[in-house]
């Protein structure tokens, strides 16, 4: 029997995403095996992100500063503000180092189902944002979900009649997507959506 | 851009067995939302064992203690050893809960592709485990590859004219083993080592 000590390490590591109690011992074992370096590290990284961690009250990315790193960032461009879920779709975006502008975190988005009404989410700030002026143009870039397109909409009627561009994340084919195994869905937007051949 | 301090978290994390660099980052947000739970908890267990382990100074196995729970416990039978690879699977067998004797962690396997040498492994101090007396049996808990069992005979051969019984693990038809999804291997050892019907 490992010690208890040993279990409620193996414990914690199962209940992250993508592992689980079998990979989440297997991890235990390769940590214990590099007490002296690796089990260190992680240890010292939970330890600065804990102490340090702290959520923009901008834009509601979590950074280890506020104004984040990118709110904070003059090359980034203040009039553009893509409007994400999560902050993990924050990431994502910024991973494909497209997007200049700069980011607003819903925190989830609404869903009946789940008891999620526009008071839950960060949609008054943003349209306070909007409202301060110097925007040109808001990036509704949600999930492609039921969930996800009916908060798009709804947070587009709220900003109807502010001046600002309101557009969103163009919905396709996917890149490398081929069409037999594509849903109709995908399929019924592309073809909706075409456009002239340039 | 996630900070550096996240991008340092998610880059240990990704190092772990069982989780790539993709959801390394999806544990990392995860975390991110549990700051104030999750977070601390898998950092303390961390400082726990870090702080703590120690290895047994007579089996090789991983604890808080020295000598280790196991060999400490005076439940344990002190006239068997279980010869194993490694930590791992010294915890695989203990949690099947049926062998109550002590083990012996030789630390990997004999291996002329990798240069691993029985002065590398922790053979001679088996050898002088056993040859300090009180032994009755010594269980070769190989590994059922072909490391595993030059290990396992070199082994044996080390202990030939020592006052101890020497075995093996059986090898056959695995629980629930379907004759036609087993390799040859497996069936011919399973047919080798038949039993009279009891």
């Amino acid at each position: 029997m490992a010690s208890q000590e040993i279990e409620t390490l193996a414990q914690v590591l199962a209940r992250l995403p993508g592992l689980g109690p079998r990979s989440a011992r297997r991890a235990v074992l390769w940590l214990i095996k590099r007490r002296d370096t690796s089990l260190g590290q992680l240890r010292d990284a939970l330890e600065v992100l804990q102490d340090r961690l702290v959520e923009c009250t901008t834009c509601g990315n979590v950074d280890t500063t506020n104004p984040c790193a990118i709110c904070a960032d003059p090359r980034r461009d203040a009039r553009s503000i893509c409007v994400v879920e999560d902050v993990a779709d924050l990431w994502a975006l910024d991973r494909a180092r497209l997007f200049t502008g700069r980011y607003h975190v819903l925190g989830g988005r609404l869903s009946a189902l789940d008891g999620v009404r526009p008071e839950d989410l960060s949609i008054a700030p943003l349209i306070d944002r909007v409202g301060a002026g110097g925007i040109d143009e808001v990036v509704l870039a949600m999930n492609a979900t039921l969930e996800g397109q009916t908060t798009a909409h709804y947070i587009a009627e709220r900003l109807e009649g502010m001046p600002v561009r309101v557009t969103q994340l163009a919905h396709g084919l996917p890149v490398g997507g081929e069409l037999d195994y594509l849903d109709e869905g995908t399929l019924a937007q592309a073809l909706r959506a075409r456009r002239p051949v340039s």
